[in-house]
């Protein structure tokens, strides 16, 4: 099943996705229909539908609270990063956790504003992010995914300035719009096997990134089970797993995204995140 | 004027202090009055009280996002963490902006429970935190103040070895029930100038942290300019303005809160935030 936030006579409303066309839920939000169980969910979806093609999309979600991120997951990643700030690689025994504001949230095919007078270094990060399904604290790794709702795309947009010169990373992840999600969720059952998806990024029609979550240094289980260590998870939650290596800053030389620049994030099995990039 | 959150009939409520009764307030949560304006607030108080004594105090809020925090705003503070951690101490010239999940947020009062599975390093961190009254982005520091609601107490409580351990501080922030808030939200005209309060923290009595927060590196009006460059500060949202000298782990020997302990943080014009410590 594959679930939408939609645009419909000036509201934001839940759906999902029933060939072209699209499914509503009674419920007033996703984050509401995600909470419910699935025999509660079975009951919300409507057998009412809208063209696909008539309807704007949303961000599927806008959690109660900041997106979760993690750092250096990809090693090829871990090693750009290295050669550029010419730090040395040390991996960590457990995942770099840090958080986007959920201001940043934005829809798929939404123009990302952004100003030149806050940061002179767009940057780009291809990940695939996990919706959480249930309440789960110090879940086990085994019982990890089973907390799992479904999967969707996300770019991790990063003012690389400010993420250096305000020492955590927080503030250069947060900016207004650098967290575009979507274009929705894919159920859990209907992707299968999320450690193992193409993940690839495109800047106005050039490969970035390229990349596969079978690359991932810890695990969708692993990241799940530690961020969950004495830290309650909700419904809804949004983990965006890392980003694989190819982002602009440690190209050389560095690049960085500009005003009118369109930019892909492609997952398989998922599908396109499009977004046009704006900085006035 | 004081605010707080309270439980009456089995859910939370939101009210104001008139002498030792709380008085209602017509609406569902204390956020959504904050979100108000103050024409508005003024309608939504009701003369209708309780006594202040026969309710249990809730966190005066949850924002639907994490809890903005300051690392190393005291000058004393950075001394002693660069003096345990062996590394140089370099101040940044913006501030260090990381957050806490809103699943943290605990009551004034409210027992604190802790996994000694999960960290072996309970730390406190007194601090006076920031609650914003209105929507701004890239306010400038000449403005920042008038978007301030008021003020309150706010213990940041790390886990310092998963601090250290996650790379980001993130993990090591955001456990459940280590962000204890309040016992209230004093408004921005009743305190006046918050750039000169005491700031004391406590354990079983015996004094650890004494400051003011005429001490901060970076101002009050420096800090909410420099988060809302770029990004939208929501009522509601709360911003933990950093320590002052005398955490627990910079201490020789070091120290950590044991099961049973009993933290009280004091601010001048506010009051005292009470909690105990249980590790299981």
């Amino acid at each position: 099943m594959r679930y939408v936030s939609y645009e419909h006579e000036g509201r934001i409303r839940p759906g999902y996705l029933d060939g072209d066309r699209v499914g509503s839920i009674d419920c007033s939000t996703l984050l509401e229909y995600i909470a419910l169980s699935p025999a509660e969910r079975e009951r919300k979806r409507l057998r009412e539908f809208v063209p696909l093609s008539r309807v704007t999309l949303a961000a599927p979600v806008r959690p109660n609270k900041n997106v979760f991120c993690v750092g250096r997951n990809y090693l090829d990643h871990a090693l750009e990063v290295s050669q550029q700030t010419g730090r040395e690689l040390k991996l960590p025994d457990v995942p770099t956790f840090f958080t986007k504001a959920p201001t940043a949230i934005a829809a798929p095919g939404q123009t990302l504003e952004f100003s030149s007078k806050v940061s002179n270094e767009y940057d780009w990060e291809a990940e695939l992010a996990i919706v959480i399904g249930s309440r789960v604290k110090d879940v086990s790794e085994a019982n990890a995914l089973a907390a799992v709702f479904g999967y969707t795309c996300f770019n991790d947009l990063t003012a690389r300035d400010l993420q250096r010169a305000h020492g955590q990373w927080f503030k250069g992840k947060s900016l207004d719009s650098a967290a575009p999600m979507g274009p929705w969720i894919v159920s859990r059952d209907e992707i299968g096997d999320a450690q193992d998806l193409t993940v690839a990024l495109r800047v106005n029609g050039i490969e970035k990134q390229r990349s596969t979550t079978a690359r991932m240094i810890f695990s969708l289980p692993v990241l799940i089970a530690s961020l969950s260590k004495g830290m309650t998870l909700e419904p809804g939650d949004v983990i965006a797993t890392g980003t694989p290596e190819g982002v602009g800053f440690a190209r050389t030389p560095p690049e960085f995204l500009r005003d009118g620049d369109d930019v892909e994030v492609e997952i398989e099995k998922i599908g396109v995140l499009r977004n046009r990039i704006r900085i006035v």
